[in-house]
């Protein structure tokens, strides 16, 4: 269009951006960039294994939760091969599975959650290579209890591999994640310094998963592949614990306002325990899509679901209060000229 | 072993580094890393684009040649298919080949350079779907001129795809390459900036190719997979050709001033257009590797060829001055080791 967004909420990238010592740390590094970074990603992995209290042989680090679901699908799926997922999560893992293949089935979100019991009984049914849950999820904002996930690894078919992405799990409640248990080989967890650290753009993601699976990411993974700078400043990150709890209380703060400002707005906001709020506009698909459309339009980026009936909703990532007042007043006119085209 | 290198001449990093221009942008573009990159690399292609005179239709950007090969591998060989290289030529192609069940044929250096017509032949009776040529070469350091490697271009058989990677080029002699030609169906070059540009730890590649071919890359990488950072330095090193030729200038001294350590110490350089130089330690591979492993015990690092009768050298990437010092001081001893070791 020309000119930048007023307000940059519609990636789930976090505004509030990385600490500081991560910032630093990065600056730090760029003029060592002539030096490839560590290939076994060893300091990293080390804080990594002290941070989570669990073997560095239980990790594997990659380029974004996006490059390691691409390494795992690889791993497991082949052509013909068949994968469970929900209608409307995350479209890259979709992304992976069909480039390697892999046939998708899908099961519906039940009351705007992902549903354990109707993937579960897809899987079986299919005889399904992976399942993947997104928890909290991602486009809703939803979330199931630690007791729930872990009664879903528990009962994973014999022969699927459940791909539990926690990639907004720093903003989550405490307790929500189930025990890591490492070992267990059912279950791969996915996690990033993409949202709740800040750092989207420097793609740096990490999976929790028995030592078996750690290492055959080693016979497929781009081994020199991590940028040095982003290393560096993963690992920054990661040590400025105090930064990020206080990112995620500024996140809390922000999701509050926003759910306020959709109410005021005769709008829904649904529970999150992400960095966004995804919110109820009360109409269909074609509502939600235009009112997206205004609202880019009024330079306020947002997305939204995609799939009915999750796609009656808008996502509004977490902003700097002065992203959020933008979205406030542009949001009562871009909602009046969705509806008035809409109709 | 506790102790920094005195030298880090083993892995064809730059040791001069990048432009000041690139660190610059890298640390400005450090506190903007809580956005994702351009998922579509704009900036820089139209940038790479305008450097080249080719259309950015032509071009793919990747983390790295080594990310760009595992697209090619994966874009094009699957289980069955025969590839063609060189013995002794880039192990991480090879490690792509086999990664996605591809079988290997390989022909030998002829007279330490590789062997475009061999590789040609071998392509034609296995019915190979890639050959990978390194030109100029890596561990050699060899090259064959524009000509050779147009007529091999020009003879590529009917479905196979010539891998033509040019990580040294600019290191090289003007005229080296031949044109761009990217129309060319039969060929896809990478190049990076890694080496001359001295960036290998932001994993940076371009792929010049057809059309079709760029477009196939869009159904395989990850959209969001390159770093930021590296983005915004890639595009400044790009900018500041004075500093590449500045660079190249740096280079080509330190390839002569190694080249006369050689001589000195009784070995034989062999030339060389990238930015290190491989020498003849004059015995077998036992006498090769006994003098590395005397050089990084002395800590000089360096790296040799793998292959039979390449392993006769060793390989020493060019570096300042003091690294240069340094090799020139530790070489004697370490040869006269070396030598009473193998015995």
């Amino acid at each position: 269009m020309g000119k930048p967004f007023l307000a940059r909420l519609g990636a789930n990238e976090s505004v509030f951006g990385p600490s500081p010592k991560a910032v630093a740390a990065m600056q730090g590094a760029a003029s060592e960039t002539w030096m490839y970074g560590d290939p076994e990603n060893h300091t990293l992995k080390q804080a990594l294994s002290e941070h989570l209290g669990i073997g560095p042989e239980h990790l594997a680090i990659g380029a974004g939760i996006d490059g390691l679901l691409n390494s795992i699908v690889r791993l497991t799926v082949t052509h013909g091969d068949t994968v469970v997922t929900s209608a409307g999560a995350y479209p890259t893992f979709n992304y992976h599975v069909n480039g390697y293949g892999g046939t998708l089935h899908t099961v519906p979100f039940k009351d705007d959650h992902e549903d354990p019991e109707a993937l579960l009984a897809k899987a079986k049914e299919v005889n399904a290579k992976l399942i993947y849950l997104c928890n909290p999820d991602n486009p809703m904002g939803t979330w199931h209890d630690a007791q729930t996930v872990q009664s879903m690894i528990d009962r994973v078919p014999e022969g699927t591999l459940l791909v539990l992405d926690e990639a907004y799990i720093e903003c989550a409640p405490d307790g929500l994640a189930p025990p890591l248990a490492p070992d267990t080989p059912q279950v791969i967890r996915t996690r990033t310094f993409s949202k709740a650290y800040g750092m989207a753009g420097a793609r740096v993601g990490y999976a929790i998963c028995a030592p078996e699976m750690a290492n055959a990411f080693n016979k497929v993974r781009n081994h020199f592949g991590m940028s040095r700078i982003s290393q560096a400043g993963a690992l920054a990150a990661l040590q400025d614990q105090d930064y990020l709890h206080a990112t995620v209380e500024k996140i809390a703060k922000a999701r509050n306002r926003i759910a306020e400002i959709a109410r005021a707005n005769g709008l829904t906001p649904l529970p999150s325990a992400t960095n966004f709020v995804t919110m109820d506009v009360g109409g269909d698909g074609d509502l939600a899509r235009a009112l997206v459309a205004s609202l880019i339009a009024r330079r306020i980026f947002v997305r939204m679901p995609f799939v009915a009936p999750e796609d009656r909703c808008i996502r509004v990532s977490a902003g700097e209060d002065a992203d959020i007042d933008a979205f406030a007043a542009a949001l009562p006119e871009a909602l009046a000229d969705a509806r008035a085209k809409v109709g």
